[in-house]
């Protein structure tokens, strides 16, 4: 096994003040940067550091081209948006080491955690993941569409604050819409929902409303879609735009 | 309104590698700090700021607390583990404002985000919640138990990755069994399992098993839970601790 390792970081949602010291300390060190262009563009050059920005579609060869490098000593840092772990780089590069070489498995691989979309987006509206929740993705590019719908009927079976990445995109605008068909059967009309796109950036925009006056298409792909609990509340304030949380007792009275 | 405020802010999973700088600057700039003994005794001691640490037990207590200092013009840090926003003192607080007074909904409050144990778990292990997941706390300190059972039902039922929190305590041994059992009636017995304690902290401890093996007993207050979906799987390494992750792709062959 030779020195080299592929480190995989994720950037946050987008500011620095979400980005670990871990992971700004393993950008500074790295001798190769990997990942889709947004995000490698959106790092300084560094002296002998070399960036590779590719496109989104190729995330498998991405995770390929890391393993490459790293096993010629290389240290790689492969990034993406929010936490690598979740709907992001890291489960692309397993997936191309379980499908790989014995070399492969024997490669340092690091993956360090990051904030993701629905932390952010949780925090600028108040506490809504303050209680059990899942997060699906709606992109149907690696899973069946049945699945999708099998995990929001149980989500809304389970009563949970559902966190859903992915919901539309400029080729794939149709998701969104049949999830809120879906959920508007088996939910209230009245369940908060929240759009937050682009959390934290210049391009921030929130919108509250509830499951039955919801348009779906407010979401785009960089939305987190957040759909509350029969418990997930708003608190209404004077001027100000309300808090979204889920208490912690079920069945709180106000 | 004063210039006072409530800033809650996650410590993450304990080491300062993962405290984001939006993090350590409210640390640093709060004239209060408010929280479970063990996390404000973290925090070093700084001129001119007064902790006040407090038992676990009472987190609307200490919500009101912050409440009652930021209304006479404090910067209030209420602090605990992970993400405050994800089973933690987010909700409290807003739980207290939603029961509260008109100056406690017209209190300036900021969540700022943090990484959560299933997030270090995750990064530690591979990358279990690559794929849709829930987040589950086995607590029924402030939720009957029959809702636990319908969320746990329905997270087997929709094949999510289970991240389970608080899965036991001192006085509370039982959950975790009970979990098990119930999971063990509804998912394969080979579905991979990781108790995931402690991660990043010097007592940190790792079983990887799976649920037919698994004994609940190995999780205490400190460890993070995580059961697979039918897609979860490890990475065999010679010599070394498999990697555990959940594909991208639905039905991925090797």
């Amino acid at each position: 096994m030779t020195s080299g390792k592929i480190i995989i970081v994720g950037l946050g949602p987008g500011p620095d003040r979400w980005l670990t010291p871990e992971a700004s300390h393993a950008l500074e060190e790295a001798t190769d940067i990997i990942g889709y262009i947004p995000y490698v563009e959106r790092l300084p050059d560094r002296q002998g550091q070399v960036k590779h920005a590719t496109d989104n579609r190729v995330e498998i060869d991405r995770a390929r081209h890391a393993l490459d490098l790293a096993q010629q000593g290389h240290v790689v840092a492969v990034v993406s948006g929010g936490d690598p772990g979740v709907f992001a780089m890291a489960a692309a590069v397993f997936e191309a080491i379980d499908t790989g070489t014995d070399a492969d498995r024997a490669t340092n691989v690091q993956v360090l955690p990051g904030i993701s979309a629905m932390q952010a987006a949780a925090a600028r509206l108040g506490a809504p993941l303050g209680h059990d929740f899942c997060a699906i993705s709606l992109s149907d590019n690696l899973k069946p569409w049945d699945v999708i719908i099998r995990r929001l009927t149980a989500a809304a079976e389970g009563d949970f604050v559902i966190a859903l990445y992915n919901p539309a995109s400029k080729t794939r605008p149709q998701p969104i819409h049949d999830a809120f068909t879906l959920l508007r059967s088996l939910k209230s009309p009245a369940t908060p929902v929240a759009f937050a796109r682009a959390v934290g950036r210049a391009d921030e925009r929130i919108v509250l409303t509830n499951l039955g006056e919801a348009d779906p298409s407010t979401a785009d792909m960089s939305t987190l879609v957040m759909i509350g609990s029969s418990e997930t509340r708003f608190i209404e304030r004077e001027g100000q735009e309300p808090w979204l949380y889920t208490p912690r007792h079920y069945g709180l009275k106000r």
